[in-house]
């Protein structure tokens, strides 16, 4: 029913004229399910979730494939209407946010793999992740890392997304030499034009929510599959925890995937694991490799009470420990109380302990961390996630602002620009560049990359 | 024929009385073959080659079990006769010399495999770690370092030496909490224990040349056995392949088991490899898992050429790059030119790059460097084996001062003793009580822990 589409949708771009355009690919015109479609987990943020509340895309496109994209994309150009891409839609930032209307490109029924090797995948940006490890898992691997959202992300989204998550514990975040090996893009062209980017060209789609082409296919390095365990430990002191975790992390012969220290009375919130949190107690959530289980606990020594572990288990009904770390910590919270959002920090991995201690200090119940330890350019260091008991959006950027003024680098996640979200507040030449070649009409994820100003008119 | 060897041993000991006291264990009494089984490569030293020339076993034991194992250390323990462990005897301290004489437990039979399981094999100390290797690569595991000599030496001696190799850019040295899981040892006792050490329990047969109890088992962890690819890259600055090098080591998205940058005239000595180590250019030899090769050269960037790059192949009869880096580079050099020694340098990790300048350039053409990347206590540096032209041994002591008065850790491969090679030279107390339990007499490779008093005489 494009005819009755294009009557609701606003007069501005000429969506019957991209509905004729793009022939049999699947569209979604009803407006309900368009302004579904078009949020996502924005709402952690009290700040963008007034920002960004009410924007909408004018009608989804689901291609089925790369010709379908090359349609979609060759339309928007001529038509210069917006494309914003999604995946999961489960990011933080309005990533996936279509700012000024138009194409919704929903890429989750692109989901096929072109090959697997050893340690090696090739597949469709629209693949969950936790589906793609059960294809890759028979073969002995997984994926290096992936998000908290594992189990409703896409690769693409993720990779769009640009960051880490479990496993950087080992292979760093996203940006590090060899953690994404290609890309394949279509260019927002009246003639589109499909660009293999490998290694450090595909950075130039990472974290650029979209707005430097459209990915098709991507080529993702592995990690081994180990049997992992999820391990919960309890402590009396935070800081004591912190020790601990580090000593862990630091040590080369534990294989593990992820160490979260947690504050008290954070998993107070946490109501399916109340059984093994105890009451006023600090914690550690890890992901531990059983061959080295017995290393840890020795590592540990006399320090925590291990309170839970059992094997890790990701399939459908069951319930991993990593979806209370990282920005799931967050959502548990949100679950119970709406009062609290969060902020995304970079702990100087030179004055580590001393660093996270200042800044517990600092904002006492006001500031409550969990920590991540993550390799961040070969060297171990912690970025946090934590919890901020929300007051005004005043007070929020003088807390961003001392973590600053203290040497903990803030990505804010309160902000909607690739800019304004990254450690120097610019966007680097590469992806400037790649943006002109893929976008000269600056129609691709519009809002998000403000320091682009269109090759073309 | 005990009766003929007991009367060309020295007269110092019970080797009669010893011979019957062991039944049908396996045993060497002829002189000319118990000579040249006291030995190991402790000539690559000047100064050891000098205090250790001569020095030899009355008889050599070849047990095929733990039993024969119990039965020859009960026979030292009532004889008091000194009982000195071997593997493949390629270690370089004269730790496998009998420096009073006494029994060679020669371990090389002892070569079962108790079980594996994904990630880690439980296996007899005589056990060559290639041979290892072959038994869990078609697991998909493989050892997570081992010595450059992994061809000759076996599991037991490498833990036994304690250090660490090809590999510990990755995990770091023996000494990392999870690289050894556990030992089972035997005393020297009377009445001998059997006694099981597991995690930090481990360590105390970790670097004690068999001073702390007779190694009868291991429990070893496994890394994942990737395709490597041997890699040779050439380049005309030394410093400058050694910060390509440091990226590459630092890039934890790219897989590696090796990165060595060496300094010309070094390569001069690889014969073999001459068409691939052109004059005058500095090397990096390194190991890249084939999945990772393609990151690799994107790091490497316009920096160097690559001259070599083949599938890795250290089945007998090829020539693994390996064996031109740690203490083989030595011995390449040894083969032609018998002027040389080296020295086992650590380089402080929070300045790394300006420490190996420092110590290049103030000992030019005299210490010629080759490092080995390595992480160490989690963090990433550089030990080295540098070649050194020999003059004397004050000036080879003075050297070892310069290095350290730098900040340059020199562990002296040109001592005997436990404790002069060590970095705090002491024995820990770990070690020392070990030692008391499994040694009352002081039997077990005697001289060598001189920080020990025998508890009983």
């Amino acid at each position: 029913m494009p005819a009755t589409a294009a009557a609701t949708a606003p007069a501005r771009y000429d969506i019957d004229g991209f509905l004729k355009a793009i022939g049999d690919v699947p569209v979604t015109t009803d407006m309900q399910r368009v302004r579904i479609r078009s949020r996502d987990y924005f709402w952690y943020s009290p700040v963008l979730n007034k920002q960004l509340h009410g924007k909408s895309a004018d009608v989804v496109a689901t291609p089925r494939n790369e010709e379908d994209v090359i349609r979609v994309a060759a339309a928007c150009a001529k038509l210069r209407i917006p494309l914003t891409e999604r995946g999961g839609a489960t990011g933080n930032y309005g990533q996936a946010v279509p700012l000024e209307g138009g194409v919704l490109l929903d890429l989750t029924n692109m989901t096929g793999i072109e090959w697997q090797r050893p340690g090696l995948v090739r597949c469709a940006p629209g693949l969950k992740m936790n589906d793609l490890d059960a294809v890759t898992r028979p073969n002995g691997f997984e994926l290096r890392m992936h998000p908290s959202t594992k189990r409703m992300a896409t690769i693409g989204g993720f990779v769009a997304g640009g960051s880490g998550g479990i496993g950087s514990i080992n292979y760093g975040g996203l940006r590090e030499p060899g953690n994404i090996l290609a890309a394949r893009i279509v260019t927002c062209e009246e003639t589109p034009r499909v660009i293999e980017l490998r290694t450090d060209a595909a950075q130039k789609i990472n974290r650029a929510y979209g707005t430097t082409g459209i990915i098709t296919a991507l080529e993702m390095p592995l990690a081994p599959a180990w049997t992992w365990v999820d391990v919960i430990v309890a402590f009396d002191d935070f800081h004591e925890a912190v020790q601990a975790g580090l000593e862990v992390a630091l040590a080369d012969g534990i294989v593990k995937k992820l160490i979260t220290p947690m504050i008290w009375p954070i998993p107070m919130h946490f109501n399916a694991l109340k059984a093994h949190c105890p009451d006023g107690r600090h914690v550690i959530f890890a992901m531990i490799a059983e061959q080295s289980l017995e290393s840890f606990k020795a590592v540990l020594g006399t320090r925590g009470t291990i309170t839970f572990a059992q094997p890790h288990d990701d399939a459908p009904g069951k319930e991993p420990l990593y979806e209370y770390t990282w920005n799931h910590t967050t959502l548990q919270w949100l679950k119970q109380d709406r009062g609290i959002t969060y902020l995304q920090c970079l702990f100087p991995h030179d004055r580590l302990l001393e660093s996270v201690r200042q800044m517990t200090e600092m904002f006492p119940d006001e500031v409550l961390p969990h920590l991540e330890f993550i390799r961040f350019a070969g060297r171990l260091t912690c970025s946090a996630l934590p919890i901020v008991r929300y007051t005004t959006e005043e007070r929020l950027n003088e807390i961003i602002a001392l973590h600053e003024s203290h040497g903990v680098f803030i990505a804010n996640p309160h902000v909607v620009t690739l800019e304004d979200g990254s450690r120097h507040k610019a966007t680097g030449a590469d992806q400037l560049g790649m943006k002109a070649e893929a976008d000269p009409y600056g129609l691709l994820n519009p809002g998000k990359m403000r320091s682009y100003v269109p090759v073309k008119s």
